[in-house]
């Protein structure tokens, strides 16, 4: 076992034996978890990994901070509520244009979303740059979607188009939030993810939280245009910040035919889950081996 | 005005004009902000500047990083609840075994105060190790005590010593959490901060958030050992991690002879608070200029 997996593997079991934290109602395994009534996830964004600072705006860069942990409050299909902001600067005449650039990205999208900006920490040091957020919501009157909520014969849908996001889409793209929660009102959601690591490993995790196993259908997948038709880089590319849910296959019939939002975004049927746990094949029986994009 | 004073008060005025962010009961000019029932406040530590890793266990800087938090709840009276933790490991044959000791020293701090570990994000990169921690807390029955609450005539205490804490104190120190809410039980505080950037530096934010002044008696500053007597770096050093606070003279007086702790940590009165705001002298009347540490 590498190092890697092996840290993973002692961080799990360390988090199902805390006290404190196996008392959670929704636990840390999760997009988000759920504190006594609100949730809250922490997503840490860097320089050179998430985002490349001498080509990319930082009002786009604070933007994208405050969207992606969003897209885990839409994945619980949550109302957003709050957000408490990190920041690292590197040293340097325009640390402080840089930190305004950011910041002014993330009010545009607070008030978009109605997010109170909760607090924060300003650093300034010689490495590159650091944006950490982390948000709470409030949960679903319906009780929040978790990963582990899928059952065989489930419909399995997408929001939105999948691959190429590198592109441009990772910057600019609508965290699923009102899209979450109206679908969840209107269809009682399942089993909910956002797609940031790829269709391939995160559609995975649902599989593992819920014991089951899935089928798709290689036709139906929505690809982006920045995919150029690659099936592959639309399960692998990552960063798509849609959502994938399942639904009882008789009201999955029903989202699909109503088009909720007059087809902004798409709502897709890509496959169906089965009983066999963990097991992700095409509909011809074929395994999918790939795995998404690992930052 | 400097650029980093520009951006500051650019942020203070962005803050106060954003709706989402004026509707909090506590916004995010205190240790921590309240959101609808909870607190929340977040820190970044960053090699080489609030720690070194080539001289302090991975286990310790884990620590720091949530106790650190923890500090700010206590300033508040809070309960902590949980934290998300955000890790940037350096590229490296040991990062696991770096990881897996943070997280160790993160564990053993949040079991002792029964903080749930709701979350977090590993990644790794080239730069220096980062960590983010966000926690989340429960007001304390009597309300928070927040920075703007001081009254002329009232009381300013400290807990513990100050000064010359980066000789140790600072990775070691308890936080003052159980502390501030048997003090506010007991008591019933008027204003409270902790002490991470130096007493004279925070005080002045009790100050201006309360609209007052205060006057310190010089020979009352109870000094750490590794402050070499020197009330400067007392008052200067920074990292304290202990907490400053003000009530009423006459339940001061009642709080001083009462020894609520038995004498562990020490209370300890250092002046009063005047109606002279934002004016910091000493009872001679001498102003102090000192200002705190800043990272």
């Amino acid at each position: 076992m590498s190092g890697e997996l092996a840290f993973i593997e002692w961080l799990k079991k360390s988090l199902a034996q805390h006290p404190a934290t196996r008392a959670l109602p929704i636990g840390p395994g999760d997009d988000c978890a759920l504190v006594d009534g609100y949730l809250i996830a922490s997503d840490m964004l860097l320089d050179g990994v998430h985002f490349d600072l001498k080509t990319t705006s930082p009002e786009l860069i604070g933007r994208k901070a405050l969207a992606v942990n969003l897209s885990d409050l839409a994945a619980m299909a949550a109302t957003p509520r709050s957000a408490v902001i990190s920041l690292a600067l590197p040293e340097g005449s325009d640390d402080d244009k840089i930190a305004r650039g950011i910041m002014q990205g993330i009010f545009d999208l607070a008030t978009e979303f109605n997010v109170a900006i909760a607090g924060g920490d300003t650093n300034r040091w010689r490495g590159p740059l650091v944006i950490n957020v982390a948000v709470t919501g409030s949960p679903h009157s319906q009780g929040s979607v978790c990963r582990a909520g899928a059952k065989p014969g489930d419909w399995i849908c997408v929001t939105g188009q999948l691959g190429g996001s590198l592109s441009g889409h990772h910057l600019s793209f609508t965290p699923r939030v009102e899209v979450a929660q109206t679908l969840h009102s209107r269809y009682g959601l399942h089993a909910m993810i956002d797609l940031s690591d790829g269709l391939a490993t995160d559609l995975r995790h649902i599989l593992a939280a819920s014991h089951v196993g899935a089928k798709l259908e290689r036709q139906a997948i929505p690809l982006r245009d920045a995919a150029h038709g690659s099936i592959e880089r639309g399960l692998s590319d990552g960063e798509d910040f849609e959502l994938c849910f399942t639904v009882a296959a008789e009201t999955g019939r029903r989202l699909i035919a109503e088009k909720a939002f007059a087809g902004q975004p798409s709502l897709t049927k890509i496959g169906e889950i089965t009983d066999a746990a963990n097991q992700l094949i095409w509909d011809d029986g074929s395994p999918i081996l790939w795995r998404g994009y690992e930052h």
